[in-house]
């Protein structure tokens, strides 16, 4: 396999396939990066053509861990020199990068993925062989996914120790919002009110640390993020916004926040009482697979070893 | 010293302040609470003219750890029973208790105070005689406090292992308001968003758990604190929603959430290299000493080590 970037996620995601005993070349733009795994004992280069033409000899699994905006660039050399190669990533927003990959003429081989594990750090040094342990790994399931290529990314994500969650990837970008992006916004908003308040800091524990934790992650990150994810994101942005209006009011007028912290306290038992059943009966390529993965997905289902199909190893 | 309430605070005051070697009896409402402390070797009762007979015969120092709506009827015994002892609290609210203090004609020997410290968990149980240790306890600097009450309770917090921030009672409640009860009503509001997204809970990880932690607190402690102190929350909760509400506007027109990210990155990064200097050279019932430890306070000064004053040790 050949990883394309080799920040936090990429960087991870090298290490860990290595460590199940996958070959992996990694690119990285810049000198820092690659020299960085180098001398950790990794094969990487900044020579983007060099690799790509490593992965094409191969047919390897690309997988395409770069920032948003870079997305359009690398998906053109990747036409040009790759177009075979099984594609995949890593990149937290599945609709936008769907659209970009479509443009880029290279939906055929390409099947979108995002773990969804993750530091406030970034960067070759911030990468951890073990970040995916138990973590949930989305495998979208759209229409057009094929099955070879889906078992293959599948794999990829289990050998990193992670479960894999099939999501089609609109559902999947409504959820990181509301998981994910959202809680950035939120944190931000907390971290900026309290910084203006005199002995707010002084006094700061538990719930504004942990409120303000993801605060940290690089304003970039969480801009590509967000602004990528928008469209999935306002209507969540909305709700949050009216929760907050409404309890805002109740506060002034009647006294009372009751509402918001019952149901807020309730909807968290409900997370913490979530279970995650396993799928096992689909086979890969069967009528109606993709279907019968999002459902099992959107049930709160997951993948936990290899399901039967095209290139499985079972 | 007497504590009043054994609930997760209290008990753990009560703990702490044994294990530093204070003589102390407990006090709880629930045979549950009151033999819990009993079973684990402390002193406790859940006759309330005892505990407070007790407190009056030594001149004990009183510290109230019951519930806000409790106050009241907590202080009108103490009026009856033992009006000449000191008294501190360990109440979130500082206003809203120096009001109760005031009605029930308990205000000379009254000194507030706040342990910044907690879990999510509540009850005997949960205590830890370890709480508190580096964490912020403050103490009121009201023009009313008297200055051997107040050393007395600055002798408490430092044994409990606690770092003592000075403040005045309602510069400590708007701190709490943004770094406790906006955090809680965000935490509440994600947790209710999120919940209602299909596929959320199956992909949630830091983010979402970080920041709905504090959601798993009980509603009634949540509901106490945030509406007891309404009227500093609610410009803390308009400004958030001021920042929101802006950022909606800006991502949905300008597809950017630049403002709002960088601001909040950068009082995070402030937060992480704040530092506290060391109170060391105001003497407790000098003059101006109430304003002088207030403006360290603000300052972000603490107290490590007990200052010179009536009834100090040192």
């Amino acid at each position: 396999m050949c990883v394309l970037g080799l920040g936090l996620i990429g960087g991870s995601v090298m290490r860990a396939a290595v460590a199940a005993g996958r070959e992996a070349l990694g690119y990285n733009r810049s000198v820092e990066g690659a020299d960085g795994a180098k001398i950790d004992g990794f094969d990487a280069t900044t020579d983007l053509t060099e690799a790509l033409s490593w992965a094409a000899q191969r047919d390897a699994l690309i997988v395409l861990a770069v920032p948003m905006p870079a997305v359009g660039l690398m998906l053109s050399h990747i036409a040009d020199v790759a177009p075979q190669c099984p594609l995949t990533d890593v990149i937290s927003v599945k609709g936008a990068v769907l659209d970009e990959v479509r443009s880029a003429g290279l939906l055929d081989r390409y099947v979108g993925g995002h773990p969804m594990a993750g530091t406030a750090h970034s960067g070759w040094a911030a990468g951890d062989a073990r970040m995916f342990v138990g973590a949930p790994w989305v495998i979208s399931v759209d229409e057009h996914v094929d099955a070879t290529v889906w078992a293959q990314v599948m794999q990829l994500a289990l050998d990193c120790g992670a479960v894999v969650v099939p999501a089609k990837s609109d559902e999947h970008d409504a959820a990181a919002a509301s998981i994910s992006h959202l809680p950035h916004l939120l944190a931000e908003a907390l971290a900026v009110t309290a910084g203006e308040v005199p002995l707010a800091f002084s006094l700061a524990a538990g719930s504004f640390r942990d409120g303000t934790r993801v605060a940290a992650t690089s304003p970039d990150l969480v801009r590509a993020m967000c602004e990528a994810n928008a469209e999935q994101l306002l209507p969540l942005l909305d709700r949050a916004l009216e929760l907050l209006t409404h309890t805002r009011a109740s506060l002034s007028e009647k006294g009372s926040v009751a509402e918001l912290v019952e149901s807020g306290h309730a909807a968290r038992a409900r997370y913490d009482s979530f279970s995650r059943p396993q799928i096992v009966t689909i086979v890969l390529g069967a009528e109606n697979w993709r279907e019968e993965l999002a459902a099992a997905g959107r049930s709160g289902a997951v993948i936990r070893s290899a399901l039967p199909g095209p290139g499985s190893r079972g």
